[in-house]
């Protein structure tokens, strides 16, 4: 009797699919009167947190330590590094008064924090003995975004950043922190069940100041790229800035080696997008603010029965680790609870009525599938553990198989102009390696170049020619139209 | 053998010895360049999130949820309230420019967040059925503060604001809210061993918008006193002006009635101030971030004996849910590891030595007394346990009668003065209720009147006269110099 969920609204009209579940949820509250900014409500702030304590855990168990710094960046700060101002000039807001007073100097919200950071660097670090530095912080960041604004997408206020700043000794070190920063952030994706595809990009694409950037990117449900988080070889160029060095085992000054690492609330569109069908949200277990949804179905002259035998299923399931809830609200029918809980994700949902406790039994169904089970109430705790974890194994391979579905390897223009246009997602092509080439293919096909595939999702082509130039091609170049 | 540590230096030199604490844990450094902010170090960033959680478990038990709001506020919100503007308009940081261009209206960084939040009640709020609402967030918020600023007691980003916000259908509803936000805040800081006096501020010190602000204050080593929390009793002030209204039962529409309270990074500054002593910090076991450290005692030849021995120590207490470190530092002694982790206010110091070994005992160090008690390993957590909940104990009733010894009642001007001069402190005196005459008082006391005390603890005062005109007085009311 499963009925398998449809995704036909969730593909096709993915943009109303997604405010639709933002604002009926609701998650994040966009009629706040500042444009490219919106509000985490209630059960947004849940999932938030829920994010949050993965990032932080992943981060921490790899021996980073949490820090808070001030928002505000003097202007003389934030243009010590050239090639960082050039990109940030724009996107930057000042503050220019305090109370009717004009500021000596001006000040900016940060837009990342670098710039904040390192001078602090420059005064902690003085010996070898105080590196490796490797601290993050979780805060907001603003830009000044001349684009459209998309929730939690693309917005002025980013109210979810992690950013994490290390350095180090040698290049070697920070060039292997480079590779812990890919392996953590790898970890935490997979713990969200959100599949990604690790490219390096081009040089024309890196964060301003950085030697090298590795970028993760997953498609959402039309088909556009996102980019979820970015890991960066800073090599010295900010320590020069700066002037962060330390003193050496024969007494000179060495200038310090960087990297730094971000991950914003796009992470968190990102994984109500991917889960997500035409009934609304699938969240994993692990961050799913209510696991297990208890609806008692009443019939006459047995209510309180059924409500004494759900919560004492609660207190049984929340024993057992598994965040529980009932509904038990009087005014909505059993039918629209369903409907409220599969909008919110809710993996599990346990029905129980007089029938079912005559039986001594439960119907369990799981939101993925919605699919029914009937569990003894004796094993109601290890029946619903089950079938979470089944739910987050469904949940993890559908979406990489549909992902993997999305990246596609095409040796013409044409074949490339036709995917783009009709299947999107990521298009491999094999690429001379010239950068005008590529600003052109970029140009020509209205794409991002999302760059060279990362090691180890390398193939190694040979002997084919740039499908843009015709030249001898040197590598595989991803390219995609993205957010 | 126990050595009582000295509360001189932290008494006299009060400002140097919190300074010293700040920037030689490090809890909190001052040296970042825009007056008035600082960052949060890694241990200091620990402790924080050890008071938050506090401060998070008492509002969520108490039905609040947690939400996140944007920072910035449109200049034409920020001044929709008459009284809260007047009062904020002189301390507000304005965002003037996005990139280069000019905004088309002028940002403020919430001073609070009334204004943000309220807009969006207005929308939230339709049915009875939708009250009350009870939400809080823990964010920064900026005031251009023009007197000195001094680390986390008077700062111009306040980076940790825990704000909470309510909405009812009666102003019965919404006084019993103000008492539950008293008792919620009283609960708070008994957890963190902080003693306070509750008083009802006068009311030209009220929040502005405010109808009436109960203030939670506490005393400094230098007699100062602190205000560490305010619940305000709104009425239907910010009601009116936001618009925010309920359809009542015979579908006509009444506004709500509003509270709102607020605690900042002061609750941590107190938490610091009111257990040090001359050797550093005391850290109750709740918000400690280590809460046991264990200092191995080396000898030639021994050394990887009592490090496995230490390990293991660490294994069991650990598994007992106590948070526990070994420092294993080999450059540096034994004593200056004592020092190193009295200055952070660990509550216990286990010292294992060949000797403690050969015994099967350890030595453990109490940081409030510096008291050593031998316990045999066998049993050492449950004697940590009861060290700490004894050190716990201890902390709480020293600052208790510290402050009450430092609430002075008088019935003279003179003596006023002389108490105010010599012993600081709170000092209660008969007053006549009048404004102008708390006003002269408090310029030529060169010092705070800080309300009449709060309900349960008020004390009926009978036939005296008030201290500053002479008249009857109606009321006692409290006055200090404060930060």
């Amino acid at each position: 009797m499963a009925k398998t969920p449809e995704r036909k609204v969730w593909a096709e009209n993915y943009s109303d699919w997604f405010h639709k579940i933002l604002s009926e949820v609701p998650v994040y509250d966009t009629r706040y009167p500042v444009k490219g900014t919106g509000i985490w409500t209630p059960f947004g702030f849940k999932l938030r947190k829920g994010v949050i304590e993965i990032i932080r855990d992943e981060l921490e168990k790899a021996n980073h330590e949490e820090v808070l710094f001030p928002l505000l960046i003097p202007d003389y700060m934030l243009g010590k590094e050239g090639d960082h101002i050039k990109k940030f000039d724009d996107e930057v807001y000042w503050v220019t008064h305090g109370g009717r007073d004009l500021l000596d100097v001006k000040l900016a919200l940060r837009p990342t924090s670098e710039t904040a950071i390192y001078p602090m660097f420059q005064l902690w670090v003085n010996a070898y003995s105080d590196l490796p530095i490797r601290i993050f912080q979780i805060v907001n960041i603003f830009r000044y975004e001349t684009k459209a604004t998309r929730p939690m997408i693309r917005v002025r206020e980013v109210s979810t950043f992690k950013e994490a700043h290390t350095a180090h000794a040698t290049r070697e070190d920070a060039e292997n922190q480079v590779q812990d920063g890919i392996a953590i952030y790898s970890r935490i994706f997979e713990r969200l069940r959100i599949p990604f595809f690790k490219s390096i990009r081009p040089e024309w694409d890196k964060f301003p100041g950085a030697e090298y950037s590795v970028a993760f990117d997953t498609i959402l449900p039309d088909g556009k790229v996102l980019q979820i988080g970015t890991v960066h070889f800073l090599g010295q160029g900010f320590a020069k800035a700066f002037d962060i060095k330390y003193m050496t085992a024969n007494g000179g000054y060495e200038y310090v080696w960087q990297t730094c690492y971000g991950i914003s609330e796009r992470a968190i569109a990102a994984l109500i997008s991917t889960h997500g069908d035409d009934n609304g949200m699938n969240l994993p277990s692990n961050v799913a603010p209510v696991q297990a949804v208890i609806i008692p179905i009443v019939y006459k002259g047995k209510e309180e029965d059924v409500l004494k035998k759900c919560n004492e299923v609660k207190g049984i399931l929340t024993s057992a680790g598994i965040r529980t809830a009932v509904d038990d609200r009087k005014e909505i029918t059993p039918g629209n609870k369903y409907f409220a809980w599969e909008l919110k994700g809710t993996p599990v949902r346990i029905e129980l009525g007089p029938r079912d406790i005559e039986a001594a039994t439960a119907v369990l169904v799981r939101r993925d599938l919605l699919q029914k089970t009937v569990v003894p109430i004796s094993a109601i705790a290890e029946g619903t553990k089950k079938l979470l974890a089944s739910v987050d194994e469904a949940l993890g391979e559908r979406s990489k198989k549909w992902m993997a579905e999305r990246l596609t390897k095409v040796t013409s223009l044409d074949d490339l102009q036709k995917t783009l246009d009709s299947k999107g997602g990521i298009v491999e092509v094999p690429w001379c390696g010239g950068r005008g080439c590529g600003e052109e293919m970029e140009a020509k096909m209205n794409a991002r170049i999302l760059g060279t595939p990362y090691h180890d999702e390398m193939v190694v082509e040979c002997s084919q020619s740039c499908v843009f130039c015709g030249k001898d091609a040197t590598k595989a170049i991803r390219i995609a139209r993205s957010y």
